[in-house]
């Protein structure tokens, strides 16, 4: 906690930067040394993130290229920081004049004033969703990892207002189709329709980001406060404009009975299993080798073309018209945002996880008998 | 993270103790030195979430009377950690041969012979419920600490299954009145139906816990991982069976629009309020001095006594019937335990929001005028 | 950092109490599952740091019985927090007015009060020798961990005032033949007599306490910051009384030159050794495999019998004249606290270095091939 | 701990960056809003700490400019992660073939491929001096911060081998005066002699740094573990070539007496001082109101020109002479690292110590009465 800007133990990332400053990065430490990884294998994370791509999505021209400046020699990291860098190439001087001297609602400008006294009102400063390049370009480094141990990461868009993909439906295949990362083809459809029309009335809609964790071993998590789920809960409203998290059946668990909630124990093979995945994969905290599913709910992009009420720096009611382009939700770029922050909470955890059993230890250390 | 029993920075909670063991604790360090504190504080708290209080909750007797150990001096806290012990009274040797040698559906039985090779497989051991005592018992110098900056937190049964209480009819004095702390005597009445007729089932239910943060000061919370509402989210996924948080309008902000969502700015008299509160308090991860609200969704008790399908340590598929009172629902129960991580970590929030800014810890050291 | 009482990582040791509040504690979390342990595991270990043992220490009679309280099950650790507590049952009413009143030399309660506004005044409150029990019981649990790893460490005096042991006639089993813990029975002769002078005199002296860490494994530490040597340097200094720190030469290698203190390695079979260790045991933070040598300089206990001057807490200048038994030297008890602080940060630091190497963590999860 | 690249809690520091990759940085978060701040505060401190400035020095030439990439604004600190960066422009592809293949006695290459099973061989990469740059950069914040505070940092050579400054002659205006930042112009004199005498035997020497904190309040440090000294220690040994640390009188307080070493406190006008200060301004790990004073220890310069004996990657014994021009003595560009180090460490705590007393919060947050 404290000094806000970092998250993880042995896993550490920190980020750094404001939408409209010279540079926005990230600094990567104790990634484990021999993961091969270059730009490339960043910058394929980061393109899914960048505005540009659709109607749906800002139009601003960033290039967000990459750069990695340390931790990295001869292909392969070395166990040292990874510090990495995307320029800001977007800085022209528009006019903030308006933003700066009053409160938008729906952002975080009253209580960044608040809490530090001013603010950097370009853009959002800190708050703006630019901040997530950092979270993504970690996240890309957390992925690769998690690959090496044959564990996947995916998320994707589950609604676009009330518009939900149907579990029958259901495709991943079918996500990079449409400009909504939605895995489902005909709600993707539909979802444009109800999107067309909100854009029409210049108001914004929310949604929500499902994550499903694949292959991940049983053991992750440490109670009683570090469960795993509590990281990953953590982790999600740390992004900006996320309102909500489910695991498992979430809140639906809440109206259900404990004869269908509980998930039943059976073999396959030699291996336990559940019957159910009700639970979302975690037991007590901590991982118990099923899928991990969870959702995260966004809120609407508070930035609208209507105008809203408001009051401005000096104490005055004002009305308020927000101008420039504004993507009318956020949930499609957010999808790899939420699957960034599971892959690096998942494997910061993972690293933890090694730490459980004195047997494996020994294993470890090589120890073959103990001296008397 | 890591070594998962501590939560907290400045304020930093540490709780131990396994349901069947000797006795259950915590060590609360961080705290303020000079804040009034005797054991009736810790008790009163205490006496909240402790069982045998109605038909609803398990049987068992238990005192827990809570000892302070350290820390306090001539009725005031000393800066010192405040260490807090509560005797397990009812240890008796149980057969739990039953129980050791497979994994209860729900529980964390499987998950921590996985991690740690075996288990305390005495009444859950570290899983159990009884573990909150901890947390409650740090809770109430928490609320202590608060109350004394005019800080109020309050928790609330929300719903029972699928009963939930009617904001029209909502009264908290009311919550003092039935046994499953629903502010609502009505809803109260109809849950307490519903629940009798899922124990005749032989089967348990969920429900949800709604806390508010009342008078909290705008300014808390640290971006951009240690945001205030990150923070209550790990807080309540840490307790378990929670399996979702939302703040404000949470999941509900996800099908809504922008126009709505946003809460307008206005004034009253010299202060910046808002007309609505649909954001829960928290704008950026950082509280916006409207009232914090926050909602907890807890699964049905995992422990039913229907027959269930499982498995045997040594891989055998059995069917499993667990003997014993077991409380059909946990939602009453928890209640204090959500109150308690609130205001744990709304607490640790405040005092790292004292460092913010320049100009206040100026005043803070007494500096008039700085040496050129 | 922040709240002061816990240290390590994945190994997280807080101790907590006064002198003569109830009882003496710690919490231990992050043990691996599956060591054995039991009581006498820790009391061994607290014996050797229990007053009353020669006419250099205390006479307080203190039995000093540890009790286990959670997280070891069927005599093996669970993986959970393991809380230990050791009564005070020297908690007489004594005269502490003339203390309560004014500020000791050379003690903490002037910084007490001005810190926390107040202090428990009764024979130290916190910063007593005897909130090292905690550490000792923590230490314990280190060593008895290290050991299964064939991992030893050993501290003893090295020196008391001018009095210090000869390389030539050091012998490591000697040390318990004295009650100055001195590896060399000619220097702990002339040191009891440099002793018995000096409490003739009502005077004190320090003195110098060595620790060697044999057969720990090359890559342990964490650069930059977490190197092993910095957080060997800080858990000495956390020591009351200690007031510096060496490793390998220390100062002796600022006079030294680059073609002495260097040690050139050499092959011995397939290994490759040092041929001299003036580093230590550790190259750029990180253990060398070579044994790790330190040193901690303790000062004279600051209780004497002489008067001394000193002012009272309404701001009036005085003459002091402490009662009461004190050792005139803390250094043969601090031996075992100095062994307990160096196993728990080799042990949190050896956990941690588990995560550095991507081919270690493929071979510990057993991930043979991976998917394309 | 854990991931090593990161120091401290509120004021939180994290550098990165290898001798030759592209860059070298470092990010500060947690410093508080309102600090005016601009890169020339940060490159004052930077150009102290720069080769090439003494026959004494590395003649490589750098630039080292450094650049504010987020975290300012408007001449202000904005309470976001300052992100700084120093492109390294000597980035020539030397030949490394030789230190590549084997291991430098006195450095690091050994335990990095023991760790990391691999290492960026390139001019010692992560262990290298130049990764100090990042401290430096923070420093600058730090003893910004401090000064407008009143409290003030300072730095400079003790000695250089055996030659060490006089108490009589110092005077801190002096150590601009000569390459060896000693404040005694005789001393400077002699250990230039002494340093030429070495260089010409192909030898490295070591030295002592001293530093002073002056005008600090008494409260800063959090007893047992996060004591103030303790942390310095840590912040000290985390410096390359630091083999020891000593406050006040340090390792001479071992061979003292209590009657001589015990401070005695007496008053002047209405404020209790010290009459000495053998402690070093620090009591039970907490300041006192007087001068911090601490030392630190540096090995000679691992890097020498004679032969020397070592071993190849590949376990072959071998003779290594290392070319090209190496300082003979770290101990003068140490100074700012240590003075930077120092203002991190005592930055942090000084935050801290913000949330010690109930009635010191209450008067921050205004709170006049507390309803009942």
């Amino acid at each position: 906690m404290a000094a806000g800007s970092s998250i993880g133990t042995v896993f550490k990332v920190t980020t750094w930067g404001e939408s409209h400053g010279a540079a926005i990065g990230v600094v990567v430490d104790g990634c484990p040394a021999g993961l091969a990884l270059c730009e490339a294998d960043i910058q394929t994370l980061l393109d899914r993130r960048k505005p540009g791509q659709s109607k749906f999505t800002t139009q601003r021209k960033e290039g967000d290229q990459v750069e990695i400046l340390s931790g990295v020699f001869e292909g392969k990291t070395t166990g040292t920081p990874i510090s990495m860098i995307v320029r800001n190439l977007d800085q022209r001087s528009a006019d903030y004049s308006q933003i700066a001297g009053c409160y938008r609602p729906g952002h975080a400008d009253y209580t960044y004033d608040e809490k530090y006294g001013f603010r950097d009102y370009r853009g959002g400063g800190r708050s703006s969703a630019r901040e997530t390049i950092g979270r993504v370009a970690a996240g890309a480094i957390a992925e690769k990892f998690l690959a090496a141990l044959n564990i996947k990461v995916t998320a994707y868009t589950r609604s676009i207002g009330p518009v939900e993909i149907s579990g029958e439906r259901m495709d991943l295949k079918e996500m990079k189709n449409n400009r909504l990362c939605m895995p489902d083809a005909k709600a993707a459809e539909e979802a444009e329709q109800y999107l067309e029309q909100k854009m029409a009335q210049r108001d914004s809609v929310g949604g929500v980001v499902e994550c499903v964790i694949h292959n991940l071993p049983a053991g992750l998590g440490e109670p009683v406060f570090e469960k795993l789920d509590a990281n990953l809960a953590k982790a999600m409203l740390s992004i900006g404009a996320v309102k909500g998290f489910e695991i498992g059946d979430g809140f639906a668990a809440s109206v259900s009975c404990g004869s269908v909630n509980n998930d039943a124990f059976r073999m396959e093979g030699d291996t336990v299993v559940k019957a159910t995945n009700h639970s979302g994969g975690v037991l007590g905290g901590i991982s118990d080798g099923s899928d991990v599913i969870f959702r995260a709910a966004f809120k609407p992009t508070p930035s609208i073309a209507s105008p809203q009420n408001t009051v401005s720096k000096d104490g005055k009611e004002m009305e308020l018209v927000i101008h420039g382009r504004h993507d009318p939700v956020v949930v499609p770029r957010a999808v790899v945002v939420v699957e960034s922050m599971a892959a690096i909470t998942v494997m910061d955890m993972l690293l933890l996880s090694m730490t459980s059993r004195m047997d494996m230890i020994q294993l470890f250390f090589q120890v073959e008998e103990v001296e008397p």
